[in-house]
């Protein structure tokens, strides 16, 4: 058995698996392996920080055997990077957190996959009327930045609403019960993240993968206060879940404050210059209960799928 | 083909649901026809008040035809009320926040099976060595009262932390792809409230189903607000999920000031009084999104029960 899917089937992906495009760790190496174990590789693209950028996506051009692509912040892009990022020549691209509309045209005139990730309805929508190929219905249990709603009870509703697009669900999903789940919720797959940052591939300190390991899902939280702090200009609506620290519990819940100290401001940044884990974000999501240790990506991509085939025969079957 | 589990063996059971046991909304008639439709009907018993849990208990304990049983506030009863629940000759008792072990040698002692909710890894933990029977993981996409874990990724780390007990997944299912994510995720069954809380059998009157089906998941939230309105002693890390209401508007985020305002609560009783929507909770679910009509229990038992055939059949495999 194998699981097939509209989004294997779109992709030609021997896994109904994606890899979140985490901004600054999901570099050309981990794209490539999940993309090399019969996933979709997703660079995760942030900002468009061109020489990061150009860097990533010539190594997972170079060596990526099935499909790959990139991931941006919506907010933060301009025709001009997504540009860039086509003339690498990926399968996908994908569009997180703000209005995919201005790229839509430009991304499948190039006959590339338009992937949006989406965290309400509204946004689902919006989505669907941009023409996406596929759209990512993404649960508040994703680590880093994302909306509130809750992945189980999201993803149908998202799938309704925008049939017969070809829906991926993300957040809290860390094992093969997870993409299981998301199968079962209608999903033509899961995108999963914070399972693929503590891999070997992931562009992430071993004291942070190893943050990740010994976490657990109870003690992260969604805050703004590491955003302020670090001065990224988010939209407000996108909180970042995140392990606790010394400098998010001094803060919590006095972010206004916290916009107005420069001096506090300055301590983070110090601390952030050192790589100080009680300054800053480790993010982390819900799933982290299921991560007991740090595998390379193509282990990860097998036991995702292999436990999601194990998951779905044992499934009111035992 | 029909979905078998360690819950479904344990309690003699067609289908792998169970009746969430809401307070005063869950009477007899709700779980009676939960029973015969082949779920368990568990009776809301709440706080454990005496003549409407007599009246109830005997209601269903006269025409169930299959398992059913009653839940409790675990903070609220005694071991009186749960002597007086088990003259009824339930199948089982459920316990929700907090600590069950003095009620556990008594239920289990009368051969009854002992289910306990759980909202975080320590209460499973707990719940596990109490000898619960069954643990119900329950997210806070859940309507009513909760907590802040998400069903799906909690699920599997429930499941694993208190292995080989069966666990059923709650909160945000409000479906069959809820009831098959649920298996797939590694649970014994699903609980599901806010679906049959729109059901003909419910003790809710017609304005607050008409609210439900109008509802959308998106516009419920956890709050303590109307707890506080209500005078209701709920241990404060149990929020409650409703639809918003202009009361809870008007004091979201000024709950120490709502303690101590005697004429707000007094302008909240006298609306409750009045049964206005403006004020008095609607408890409500994010699987909200996915209930479109108020349909009998049967009916919903039979929906969830083929619909999460036809998800299991359908996942991965299309």
């Amino acid at each position: 058995m194998s699981l097939t899917t509209a989004f294997t089937r779109a992709l030609a992906l021997r896994h109904p698996i994606a890899l979140a495009p985490m901004g600054g760790s999901a570099g050309g190496a981990l794209a490539a392996a999940v993309s090399n174990s019969g996933g979709l590789g997703l660079v995760g693209g942030g900002r468009g920080e061109r020489e990061w950028l150009e860097r990533e996506l010539a190594w997972v051009s170079e060596r990526a055997e099935g499909s790959w692509g990139v991931g941006f912040l919506t907010w933060a892009v301009d025709t001009e990077t997504v540009a860039r990022a086509l003339e690498y020549e990926p399968d996908a691209l994908m569009f997180s957190f703000g209005d995919p509309t201005p790229f839509a045209g430009q991304v499948r005139g190039a006959d590339v996959a338009l992937i949006v990730q989406v965290t309400d309805l509204e946004e689902a929508r919006r989505a669907r009327d941009a023409g996406a190929d596929v759209i990512v219905a993404q649960g508040g249990e994703a680590g880093g930045h994302g909306g509130t709603r809750a992945t189980l009870p999201f993803v149908p509703a998202v799938a309704d609403l925008v049939s017969p697009t070809p829906v991926l669900a993300a957040g809290g999903i860390s094992d093969g019960r997870g993409v299981a789940a998301a199968l079962a919720l209608g999903a033509a797959g899961a995108l999963v993240g914070t399972r693929f940052q503590a891999s070997l591939e992931a562009l992430v300190p071993a004291h942070v993968a190893k943050a990740l390991v010994d976490g657990r899902g109870g003690d992260t939280e969604r805050s703004r206060v590491l955003d302020i702090a670090r001065g990224a200009p988010w939209p407000r609506r996108y909180t970042a879940r995140t392990l606790p620290n010394a400098f998010l519990d001094r803060w919590r819940g006095r972010e206004d404050e916290l916009s107005n100290d420069t001096a506090a401001q300055q301590t983070y940044r110090d601390a952030a210059a050192r790589g100080d884990l009680d300054a800053v974000p480790v993010w982390a999501g819900e799933g982290l209960d299921l991560i007991t240790s740090v595998e390379s990506a193509g282990d990860i991509v097998a036991a995702l799928a292999a436990g999601a085939e194990r998951a779905l025969a044992a499934a009111g079957n035992s």
